[in-house]
């Protein structure tokens, strides 16, 4: 059934990029909402992160830079930028990466998004 | 002087990734004010852009993203669109980021985006 | 007065929509402020909430609607999700309506709500 | 085929509430991208939209609420606001969401929403 | 009838700030919503504007401050740019709040609120 | 050396507007990124705050408006409104532009400044 492929290549994506911190995101939203979980699952990984036009390593940077932009969903920032550590990015990286954009979108979103990476860091140091 | 060498530095950036557009865009910003455009040169491309710690093409996917992202700047996307093919992103891979990021900010910024990219193509055409 | 029954007119709505939570929102803000406070009173709630072009179930779902897709306003997010359980619409239904925004303002700020809305749900459950 | 029942289900939809205007606009994305058009006919329209727990004039309601309060995206509240008059609101209706949402999201984003619905009032007028 | 007070005493500010501009604003908006137009020239004006905690120059700094930001109002900044001229700031002032908005907005949004001030010169200009 | 005296100029600033709550935002940031500290020193205090055509004062109101229209930045909102009572406006006065910024980005982003100001008068009265 094509239902069953997207939803298991969904979950094989989220597995690769997010890890532990996807399973904990996803279960708490299927714990409210099962079909939210279930798109979120089928479509944004499924459909969209699956497709071959650009690879995990960069779609998770455009998440990021997304994220960082939009300014106001720390929990799905934090969950992101441990993603770009997974798929192969470096502490260094997504610190130019937050530099960079304070140019494009302000010191006060660039200094809020430098604050959610230390925590990332601390949080994997303390593993 | 080290003030000439930000600045020198800085516009080595625009010329290599925004060509004549971002000529275009720093002479209609110098006619109204001067000093914001030194600003961008000394800064924004002499100090920021001119680091080391990412590449010159992952500058350019961060800067569409957060463009993208904030939705309301469609002069500065269209600058930073051509700037991704000038940086060799291909016009399919721009359209793999603006689907991508369809998930992260909803449709309706992404479509906005997807006809801006229409029109960055066909005035490329145009030649 | 017609200041006195602007007044009176919000204050009416004020508890019929958001209850309890109304009264300590407006509290907080009138211990700070207490023109801020009048302010929400006659004119948000006395002279645009009283209107009768739209009834309050759908003043309140259009509100509901905005807050989420602000994002970053999370103890009215609140107050408002409350308010639509007391003006009738079901929990399924706000769910729904989270899951339609996701469409519309993509799926980290929808999240976000969703978050909110099970944290609304809990307390409702603990009384 | 699963596939083909979500994109025929979106479709309907998409005929329903936004008739020509929406046709064009799919017409526009699938010229410069086909995958993009089809996500949105098959995840927003033939996965979201004909969910049975909202009907089509509140998912419409929620719809252009949430694009007035995004306020960059004229051409999708154009669309959507077209859509609000096809599923059943009155032309009052939409300007006293537009009066309401001028507590939410202030009165310069109203304003340019109700210079919108303007436009769309003399288009519908001009025929 | 205090109503009355209310209207006269902000549209006696609307003239002082506004001028010209401002009442062709408020003609294009009460000839979609006489309402909304009433309660811009009430509440904004005869309630908020009239206040004496704060003179009209700083009010329409603040005001011009937050559009920068807001970014997708340009009608209404177009209003208050030229409302600062008229209260008393220059063109160098608010050149150089654009500039300092920079840094806590990014230089995108800021370039295109130095395009719009560039049009309110030109067009002053022209007289 | 140039580098030197922006940074010099730049921090007299910071200590002057911010005192110890710059201070301590500028060790945070720099213990996570001292690069990203020196660009907010050099160029968003030595150059941009530096500039001769606009007060301290008045810098610290657009900074202020700036960060209550963006939302979503606390940390930030929380320094400069304490910078706003550093360089000489009251607490009636910050109150008074809260109330004026509800004209223009509507009551809910007002009402999360409202509370973070009460905030800042706690921590300033605790001592």
């Amino acid at each position: 059934m094509e239902e069953t492929e997207r939803y298991k290549r969904g979950w094989e994506i989220i597995e690769r990029v997010d890890g532990q911190a996807g399973d904990r995101v996803m279960e708490n939203v299927g714990s409210i909402s099962p079909d939210m979980a279930r798109f979120i699952v089928e479509f944004a990984y499924g459909d969209v992160w699956s497709r071959p036009g650009l690879d995990l390593k960069h779609r998770e940077l455009v998440t990021t830079s997304a994220l960082i932009t939009l300014g106001h969903c720390e929990p799905e920032m934090k969950v992101h930028m441990n993603g770009m550590l997974r798929v192969g990015w470096t502490r260094e990286e997504l610190i130019e990466v937050i530099i960079h954009l304070s140019v494009y979108i302000g010191f006060p979103s660039a200094l809020d998004a430098l604050r959610v990476a230390g925590e990332v860091f601390a949080e994997a140091d303390a593993g």
